[in-house]
């Protein structure tokens, strides 16, 4: 075993950090290590400022007259660009609205109406859930569609793709043990099986670099108030790729998404471009939110993020190994940085307990049941000492705190 | 022709209105008479304090905690309460997600799967477009669906019903005319065709007394932005009556509708009650917004909003006949006041210029295509000497301002 690196070393790494710097720029709690960015991102000065700006200023005093002064109605789609410089898509493929659920039902049936002969949708059993239950949503409305699914020892998705496919819809970065799937590879055996592929980015945009029009994927979604720390419930987004946005039909036909909004005609004719996968009047306060955190974006180099992100989950992971390996842990993300997204989880049958008292000592990770420990590390603002100081409280729990039957009997578990 | 009334006249009718303190709890731009609430609402500082601590405590410093120790979870229905309140909805059938778009969607999917052996839908040809986009998307969708329109020159709603119609879909205040709709009258005809109902209130509620239990209704959406004062795109209200709760299907089944979403099940399984129609994570900013404007309500008795919504209305009619009535202007909503919502049309052939030369004085309405003047009378801020004002300096811009064809040359119309 080699010997633990020691606080010195550790603030070095931070020293020598390039996006050090941005840490600054977000708004962090006194005494707290915040590793869930990948649940919900932390607040930044700009995002505040800009909220703020929004309510007094463009509601409060020009009220009505901010949906032209203040560019109210160019929002959804400059922010969907601006985003898009995150996820590799050029301008004009991406769209800021709604849900990620919601944008994943557009996405499923605006890929089936491009594939009219076909009826199946594919997706894995251990997507995020929401994703699983919106394709239910989708077969069960949409008639002769239905929906296959990968299981752990089911078929992969490869075996499931046939001439009955007509979308896949895959998880870049699985929610739980985050693990990261080869989004150009399986892009190209998804059309090689002539189906289309819908990304899930909701656990990669903002931790690694995308490139969604290199890999010629044909939609995506996610959500930003993750790693791109638009603030609790911020607007979603979705991407489809240009060959398709002109042949894109879907049933959430709003009058945002109308060629003409405001000429308030009788029947619905889809806007030309992204902005037909709009559908309702936009959450204007929550965009601007959202937009002073993405301003942010434009001083980050994605390869440097990418870097670090994989340095401090390989840091976390070594020092649990050197430190905690003998509490009963069990790493459920892959060890290989290459194959992981900016997170990483370790079962434990006492997970919840853990999580509780590593709480309570100023360690905010998340619990997912039955038994899973989850640590996100978003590299705009957590440091390597972070890093290093969570691990000493996560030992500090495990050799100090006696997980044992009698204890625990009675506990109540709240998720 | 009566003798106008003088300001002084028109001032102690707002001394002795007992809704007059309330105004202090808006923030109104100074020299601005804002008659457009029933587009956009006035920001209240209640509705911007509640902003500011979600997030500057609640994200900022709690961060992830925040969803239990806030209470976030519980916003949605909590939020639906309190609108059901305003809207004669007890406890448990409104929920606050998503957009009216949006909603509507959710009930008309949910209405035709409780009338399994029906397959039309009605709705007004004249309602808000957005309802007949979305009621196109869905017949699109649902195999053996149509939509069927009530027209001007075409049968009522009443002729329209039949065996095969499974729900109705009413606007209760017309959004261009003003119009109210009894909805205890339209309900029960309805049901006696043995069909379902969905009322939008996008224009009535928060503008006038609502009793959906009182009526019977089965479903009824809105928007919280207009006349609820709850920000530019804050979120949407649907409601279902009790009866139907249990037995509501609709695909937008996203992991926050989910019984239990913190199990991450594979399969979708409905909430109990009308945690049902939420779909993906709610917008907490937003709904923090709404909170604080909705707070407001608690102290409005609604029969006292409603005869000053009329009175309000009545006197910018009379005024506009007495000062403005050679002017070509002419009144395109009801003149009897319990058959008007509470907002006033008036058309002129150069009603786009109209309104932004009464901008330009400071007096806010609204235009909409081809030739309607709009303006709506917010109960809770708006004061009689508003109205006196803003009728006076609309026959200041009638009688100074050439509107000839000569002038007219040229300019480009901005919607």
């Amino acid at each position: 075993m080699r010997a633990s690196p020691d606080l010195a070393a550790i603030e070095a790494m931070d020293a020598a950090d390039v996006l050090r710097p941005l840490r600054r720029r977000f708004i962090l709690p006194e005494g707290v290590i915040y590793l869930d960015g990948n649940s919900l991102g932390a607040a930044s000065s700009a995002a505040v400022a800009a909220l703020q700006m929004a309510t007094t200023r463009e509601w409060g005093q020009d009220l009505i007259r901010s949906w032209n002064t203040a560019g109210w109605f160019e929002l959804p789609v400059q922010l969907g660009d601006s985003i898009g410089r995150l996820i590799g898509a050029s301008a004009g493929q991406t769209v800021v609205c709604d849900t990620t659920s919601i944008n994943i039902y557009k996405a499923l049936h605006a890929a089936i109406a491009l594939r009219p002969s076909r009826s199946v949708i594919v997706a894995e059993s251990d997507s995020f859930p929401t994703d699983l239950y919106v394709a239910e949503g989708v077969a069960a409305t949409l008639p002769g569609s239905s929906l296959r699914l990968e299981g752990v020892h089911a078929p992969s998705i490869e075996e499931l793709l046939d001439e009955r496919v007509a979308v896949v819809l895959l998880n870049h970065v699985n929610y739980r043990s985050g693990e990261l799937r080869d989004m150009a590879a399986l892009t190209r055996r998804v059309h090689g099986a002539g189906a289309l592929v819908v990304w899930d980015l909701c656990h990669s945009a903002g931790a690694l670099p995308i490139d969604l029009d290199g890999v010629h994927a044909d939609f995506a979604v996610g959500c930003t108030y993750k790693y791109l720390n638009g603030g609790p419930g911020s607007p979603a987004f979705i991407y489809a790729a240009h060959r398709h946005l002109e042949k894109i039909r879907h049933p959430l036909s709003g009058w945002w998404g109308h060629a003409r909004p405001f000429a308030f005609e009788p029947h619905y004719q889809g806007s030309a471009g992204v902005r037909r996968f709009l559908c309702g009047t936009p959450p204007i306060l929550s965009m601007r939110a959202l937009q002073g955190a993405l301003d942010i974006w434009q001083d980050v180099d994605l390869t440097a993020l990418r870097q670090k992100g994989v340095a401090l989950a390989d840091l976390f992971i070594g020092l649990v190994d050197m430190q905690c390996g003998h509490f009963g842990l069990k790493l459920e993300s892959p060890r290989d940085g290459a194959r992981r997204g900016s997170q990483v989880s370790f079962a434990h049958a006492n997970a919840y307990q853990i999580m509780q008292a590593l709480g309570a000592r100023g360690v905010i990770g998340d619990f997912r049941a039955p038994a899973t420990m989850r640590f996100g590390f978003a590299p705009l603002y957590v440091g390597y000492s972070d890093i290093w100081r969570a691990v000493a409280l996560l030992q500090e729990v495990l050799r100090t705190e006696a997980w044992n039957d009698e204890r625990l009997q009675g506990r109540k578990e709240v998720t």
